[in-house]
């Protein structure tokens, strides 16, 4: 009862055990393990063995705590669990309806529930908010111990691996020891490679969607235009912004970095049919600043991230994306690519996806493929550009379905 | 001797007739014509008839200027005269050399010179800089008249159809009664469209290239967040920035926007080919802001426009663009294109343009046949994106020289 009550909680944060030495891929888990009940639905599961945790860069952090919800239950095997693996802004709520301390109802809900390709009838379903992040994972807006006041910009940079790391602390503490499968799309696409290439004996099978073997120089051009838009803003403050009064701190800039990859993110078709060149105002057209409705739908985007996102975790998690490459300081792709090749792979293209562009998870599968791996490859045919790894949740779901049959009777 | 001394100055300007009446696409040449030379080879030509220029928005500006620049000699029956209009941050420098005025080459050579397909040995070239923009025209840096002082942000919001009815008045000055061709890429395709519209009997033929029949919503929303990320640099000063002291303008803004902007230019293949992942610094990885080639190349590119352009005329000229779409306040798009479906048109697109993409070439060409034209359309397989009408002169020139050739024997 005690078991089935703590995996039915939704939100949980994990502090992570400080690790005793220097970096390396494949640490031990160590640690005392406690879990703390938050409001709400959130609790907070902590580790702590008295090292701190080395992260990718030799910086260290002396606490770490992550927060994730469950869905569904674990089998008396083990050998029933996904980890969904959330992108750049999400969060650990992946499912669900809109409730306290989550405004919006779950990024993957139709991928995930009952019936569902990602069957919480079938599954224990995980997903863990990254390390980096800003709902409820040790990041930016968290105290740093060494000062009692918050990181901000004494927030290292972090990696993908440093991300996964941190996941496989919750997988220990699950006492998870393979993850059926583990998926994500974009960013998380990349934590899902990651897994592959760090832990290949702890995972089954890998869905790494509309993502990339390293990022792009124009999708690090994209990053670092939105990071330096977003530092432009006067009440930026160079990060220190965290005790500036409610409404002082650096949403505009938040904003227009939004604003910016929400473009990145759709498509010109759909920004076609969906504003076309209305204006907000008809009458209003010869005003500099006059506006047509893309750009009130810009507005409405940034200005609805600003409200809940902390813009120190958006300038880490992208950072971290930038720094993203499956080869560095591993030899050779090949090298990375042998690892994943162990275990079955589905990887899924957006048709109209310029950000992640379809070539980039051909070369994945190819790679894959020429490593010794198994690898398939589908193409989404969707308008919605990059967001239809959120939003082509049906077609997705038929794919993932039929691969994850396969990888169950293996 | 005199004329031909006129028309090899390379940089005029011209002061445009006040225009005595409301706003009208086809408005009459009036006024007296006087000419200023100026510095190196800036010649000021001056227009003053006693009543303000009547701009599409009703708003009026009581003096313009315009510059401009010409290359070959008018003939005697001026029929071999080519405009050339040139794009966002263009000026009128469209061929030649790096000289005084100019501390970059022209803009389109290789598409313009001696034994080009734009010939100066055969046609009279001229480009005058837009107005609105910041090389010698009037716009936002101009002294406002009523003020004594710069315009700065009181400088009214601008059209194409009134950057085109400038570039009338300079044709009326020169004498030239109808333009051989008038051509330009981008924003210089749209002025070429309207020239179509709005003084068909001007022009012998066009050559709107990689442009579009009206701003999409893509485009409006990169302008929207280019000009947004501007006006979020503290020392933008909301466009009252000309009494700040030297580098204390909105010199990071601009550049931000120009980054923007770059990056819609050119193509994901050419980022990636040109910078792939590497660093500025190979040691420095793990800091926030440690950057990438890309990075450097976008700061570069972005602190280069800021030294040349005026912020308020970026932000105007954005503006303009957003706004055009031949169709408004014409009944029909049908009703405009009967006006350019009377001379024979060549559009071209750029196979890897994201920014104006084909199918907007595409739909221009379908358009103006439907429209009972004559337009024939060719795709430039060139990687360099939408910068690839600058750049892919060679390709560009073969079927441009082609079309003129049909259009001289005509």
């Amino acid at each position: 009862m005690r078991i089935k009550r703590f995996f039915n909680k939704r939100l949980r944060s994990v502090r992570l055990p400080f690790h005793p030495r220097a970096y390396s891929d494949d640490i031990p888990a160590s640690g005392a393990w406690s879990i703390d009940k938050g409001v709400g639905n959130r609790n907070f599961l902590k580790v702590v063995d008295g090292q701190p945790f080395v992260l990718e860069s030799g910086e260290t952090l002396e606490h770490i705590e992550m927060a994730y919800e469950t869905w569904g239950e674990l089998s008396e095997k083990s050998d029933n669990a996904v980890l969904v693996c959330h992108a750049l802004t999400g969060d650990s709520h992946a499912y669900g309806d809109i409730e306290e301390g989550h405004p919006t109802p779950g990024w993957w809900n139709g991928l995930i529930g009952p019936g569902c390709a990602l069957d919480t009838e079938k599954y224990f379903i995980v997903c863990v908010n990254v390390l980096g992040g800003c709902q409820g994972s040790t990041g930016p807006a968290s105290i740093n111990p060494k000062t009692g006041k918050q990181f901000g910009p004494d927030f290292p940079v972090i990696t993908i691996r440093d991300i996964v790391r941190c996941q496989r602390r919750v997988a220990d503490h699950l006492g998870i020891d393979k993850w059926n499968c583990v998926i994500g799309g974009s960013m998380g696409g990349m934590q899902v490679l990651e897994w592959g290439v760090m832990f290949p004996d702890r995972v089954s099978s890998l869905a790494p969607l509309a993502t990339t073997l390293r990022a792009s120089a124009q999708q690090i051009a994209w990053s670092a235009i939105g990071r330096t838009s977003l530092s432009l803003d006067p009440r930026f403050r160079g990060g220190n912004y965290y005790r500036a009064a409610p409404g002082d701190g650096p949403t505009a800039g938040l904003a227009i970095a939004r604003s910016l990859a929400q473009t990145t993110y759709r498509s010109e078709e759909v920004y076609s049919k969906r504003f076309g060149r209305h204006l907000v105002d008809p009458r209003s057209i010869y005003g500099l600043w006059d506006r047509f409705q893309v750009e009130s739908y810009l507005d409405y985007h940034g200005e609805k991230l600003a409200r809940r996102f902390d813009a120190n975790s958006y300038l880490v998690l992208n950072r971290a994306m930038d720094l993203h490459d499956l080869e560095r300081d591993r030899g050779s792709l090949k090298n990375a690519l042998e690892r994943i090749a162990r275990v079955p792979v589905i990887t899924l293209s957006i048709s109209s996806d310029a950000l992640y562009p379809a070539y980039q998870q051909e070369e994945l599968k190819e790679a894959i493929n020429q490593a010794g791996g198994d690898c398939e490859y589908h193409m989404i045919d969707s308008p919605d550009g990059h967001d239809g790894f959120l939003l082509a949740v049906k077609e997705i779901g038929v794919h993932l379905e039929s691969f994850l049959s396969k990888v169950s009777t293996k």
